[in-house]
């Protein structure tokens, strides 16, 4: 879905495409490309209109995956954009994908006068708090089966679309483990 | 700090106590005393003027610490309030406190037409995600003794005030082994 039409369906039905009070780019994205890099400061915002983009943390000689977004959602680097800090996340497009985005500087003047502005980015944020908020409940307080089976049950394409390599390091395990949750599911 | 005055000084020199279009209500609580409870909807959004409170989450027999709120900062079940569902998190004043609180119905209807309140909204909602998302990051990438200096260099008054294994159990270690870690710091 394009951004203009979550809009639409969200927020306001009256909204059109010539409503941006600035400039937005539609773009292709490979399967495997960087959006946007750890270490550099994140000054974008995008939203996902088709495919599956991976967010991955680096320490050390460690990557992990935090986690997976699924079209229409927006995603960024939004701790770095929020305090101007170098980005410790980076975005990555784990199918073929298309994405909006805009500019972080563009948004924050919006939000300076535009009610609607506003209002999308509280209830976008919101959102978003709330699944970071429960990733962490679900670590502590759901089995690892658990997990899984929610997150198939609410996006079945990552069972054909992600590599359960992917899938297993998300949830911090180690693949073999989810091969066998995957095989005591299926039988 | 009065909320009033938080607003005049982080978003509207100009506002005033009367500016609110809702009912705000200050109150006392006692230490030990519950703010917001399990397994009730949150309804209530609290301002923290004085004192000191703890997040705590329970599944099982095991309950564990998520997060300690300091002065001039936003608390609330906030998931539970954005859901519905009953707050799986409790919120308690772990030394006396000075509270302000009003009505999430309040606060949404607000935030249909006015924009500082989606303004103020959307930012604090930001800074809420951004401290789970340090927490998260520092809990992957920092040592135990690292995250305890940043606690106390932000907030040296956690030393005097909160009890050593309400600490302990934040950082989900036993604790003697923040006693030693205390006493290498000391050293």
């Amino acid at each position: 879905m394009k951004l203009s039409e979550y809009i639409k369906h969200q927020y306001d039905a009256s909204f059109k495409e010539a409503n941006f009070p600035f400039k937005i780019v539609q773009k292709k994205v490979k399967k495997g490309e960087v959006i946007y890099s750890y270490y550099r400061v994140g000054t974008k915002i995008y939203f996902l209109n088709e495919g599956i983009v991976e967010t991955t943390i680096r320490f050390g000689d460690i990557e992990k995956t935090l986690s997976f977004i699924f079209e229409n959602n927006f995603f960024c680097a939004f701790a770095s954009a929020l305090t101007g800090e170098p980005s410790t996340l980076q975005g990555t497009a784990i199918t073929d994908c298309i994405i909006e985005e805009f500019t972080y500087r563009d948004y924050q003047k919006a939000c300076e006068i535009h009610l609607l502005a506003n209002k999308i980015g509280r209830i976008e944020v919101e959102k978003y708090y709330l699944r970071k908020f429960k990733r962490e409940e679900a670590f502590l307080t759901k089995t690892t089966e658990e997990m899984y089976l929610d997150l198939i049950n609410k996006n079945p394409e990552v069972i054909q679309k992600v590599p359960l390599k992917k899938i297993a390091n998300y949830f911090g395990i180690l693949p073999e483990t989810l091969s066998r949750i995957r095989k005591r599911i299926d039988s």
